[in-house]
């Protein structure tokens, strides 16, 4: 089976790793900036370390850089060879890795070395350059999860902006009704079941048919109230606004 | 035990007629303003109609009006009983109820006819106007639900406000995700694990604390290119603009 080298000892390194022990892809080595990190990695994973990247060419068949966004270009610079070349970044396009034959493999998922990651249930998103290539990456992310999808680095745009405003700005709302519940002395835990029935119904139809709170029912009385409540933080006020009138245009 | 009458053929009524036939509290009757709603509400659960409000007073021990947010003070103004009256509202007041034993049960869930509930979990918030009230409303709510919680009037206020910025704003972020997903013809599924595990980990350490996403990263670049993206729609621009300048501010 292939062997894959991983640069980098991050989240994702951590997080590819542990799944391609998995597999019956062979996970080659490690190559990291910081040698006691890789030296923590290589134990981990029972694999050896990489001091360079040319040690690395006769021995992979497939170079995943788990690296940093802003730190994939360079790297990719440095990097000579005719194998696939793999980045992991969302926000980055396939366009910054300098080899013939490359590809992304976009894991779509809140990522930290600590908490436990089921991989085989996290989407990846997949894209490359040429179709050899892409059968070699399909076949590549299809023994590491069970959700891996096609798309386009157009697509990929607008699936990042797409995660932004669900995921990233949902996950700040929680941080503000949060510190509203802290400073009432309220159990922040009460929104919890509700929460999680929101996102999950959301996956079963449009989320609009299933709007509910005082915007979509022009309850201009209990606005008007939560506009009161927030007078002391305008920013919180503006956004309270905007969201609401968003809402009732999409109605 | 004592028996509960209810107001309203709605989804909040068969939410809390399905809880309260599994306990010991007796179902005494329901009373609506359609017949045939009732009819059907009453073969349901096997309790019987009452035709007028006088009907009931002699036959239960609670009166709980589970009819719309604004239906809940005229309906009140009509009864007229020395009984625990309740009313499920998040978004009203216990004052508007005129009786002198009065109180609020709040279900913090999503509640619809078809879906199913797992009422055992819903967070129930109670306040009442009297210390044995309070006992009172506390044991019939302990009898429907593992999770009650006493709050007061104005804690009330706050966590409805904290319920409306988390969990209806976070649906329509959802929406407008899902919108841009159709779009571009991508699967909107690909963001339910990311959707479902941030919000698990909200209510396991502060989502501050865990914010991801170009505005913590302060990724300007990654922030231009989504306003580009978003420039035919002024109005998620400057949602996006707004939520990530809250963002930046609460680091």
């Amino acid at each position: 089976m292939p062997s894959i080298g991983i640069f980098g000892t991050g989240n994702i390194a951590y997080a590819f790793a542990k799944a391609i022990v998995n597999t019956e892809y062979k996970l080659a080595g490690v190559c990291g900036r910081n040698i006691e990190n890789s030296q923590i990695f290589a134990k981990k994973f029972y694999c050896p370390i990489f001091n360079s990247i040319n040690e690395m060419n006769e021995n992979i068949d497939i170079y995943l850089l788990a690296v940093k966004d802003d730190a994939i270009e360079e790297l990719s610079e440095k990097i000579n060879t005719e194998k696939l070349v793999l980045h992991c970044s969302g926000v980055q396009s396939i366009d910054i890795l300098k080899q013939k034959n490359k590809g992304v493999i976009w894991p779509l998922q809140s990522i930290n070395k600590e908490s436990f990651i089921d991989f085989k249930n996290t989407p990846l998103c997949i894209e490359s350059n040429s179709e050899p290539n892409l059968i070699a990456l399909e076949t590549f992310a299809n023994s590491l999860s069970q959700s891996v999808y096609k798309i386009t680095d157009k697509q990929k745009k607008y699936l990042h902006l797409a995660a932004v405003l669900s995921n990233n700005f949902s996950n700040h709302l929680l941080a503000l009704a949060k510190n509203i519940c802290d400073e009432h002395r309220l159990n922040f835990n009460i929104l919890k079941p509700i929460m999680i029935q929101t996102v999950e119904n959301a996956f079963i139809q449009h989320p609009k048919l299933i709007q509910t709170g005082p915007a979509i029912r022009k309850d201009l009385k209990t606005i008007d109230e939560h506009l009161q409540l927030l007078q002391n933080n305008k920013q919180l006020q503006s956004l309270y606004e905007l969201l609401s009138k968003s809402i009732q245009e999409m109605k």
